[in-house]
């Protein structure tokens, strides 16, 4: 990747900040279960196994990171549900993309059912490093820059053929 | 995402799997310290300043799973370094993902220096869920099928123009 390295003490990475809010096993596997359409303490509770206390811990440290809102059932206001918010939805193609890998490379099968694309049921595509023309990329085409070092694109200009 | 649901306690899903291996906070960071070029015990203890039980304990789960190989310095022997092998190269476009999230939902700033595609410069695309024919989808866009629901896309047939 070249001679530039990022500063791997800064803790203003994404990487780090992600795993923070998120970077635990029991946390993914609930937010799978989310991702699911699972809303409830008991079913969360009764379709993982997970402990009460665990499950309690990690729903809540989901809730103060803004992934999980908490929200009265519209049934019955006595009752909690946990939604998705829009920064929790934008963790899917993490999520997706780990599943790949581990599908690839740990299961070594599909895991079903498979994720599709509604409009024409076909299976969605692998998740991968693309350039910003969607050419695939893989580690050995990556290096980093630093911001002032890239050049914007020229956006390309319209002829207008009369 | 439609009615169907995973089978949420079943083992052989390829997300649990891939947090089995790599689902950890340090492990990612010593993954991501890895994908910066550093090999040695001794440049991931005092670059991430992790506490040496614990980095030889995650080095050592990173082996085991195949995500890290344990090699002799080509230049001294005796001294070991520890090199991505294909499996660990691959958990890229998920790390990406995850990063990229922590960036727009986190720190709120994109993490510098940044990833370029080194052929021209120009910042990797946002990692993406795409159809096979490269759509962006959302997840209102997506449901779960069964591998035997889904209808192999015909290959689209090549017209010879004489």
């Amino acid at each position: 990747m070249g001679d530039l390295r990022e500063d791997l003490s800064n803790i203003d990475c994404g990487l780090p900040a992600a795993l923070e809010a998120t970077g635990e096993r029991w946390s993914f596997l609930i937010l799978r279960a989310a991702f699911n359409g699972l809303h409830h303490f008991e079913e969360f509770q009764s379709t993982l196994g997970i402990a009460r206390n665990i499950l309690a811990n990690r729903l809540g440290r989901l809730v103060d990171h803004g992934i999980l809102a908490r929200e009265p059932m519209p049934k019955d206001r006595r009752k909690i549900e946990y939604r998705l918010t829009e920064k929790g939805a934008a963790l899917l193609p993490a999520m997706l993309a780990l599943r790949q890998w581990g599908e690839t490379w740990e299961t070594g099968v599909p895991s079903t059912p498979v994720l599709v694309d509604k409009r024409d049921g076909q299976p969605i595509r692998k998740i991968d490093i693309q350039a910003h023309d969607g050419r695939l990329l893989q580690l050995e085409d990556l290096s980093w820059k630093h911001t002032h070092e890239i050049t914007p694109l020229e956006v390309p200009k319209l002829h207008i053929v009369a």
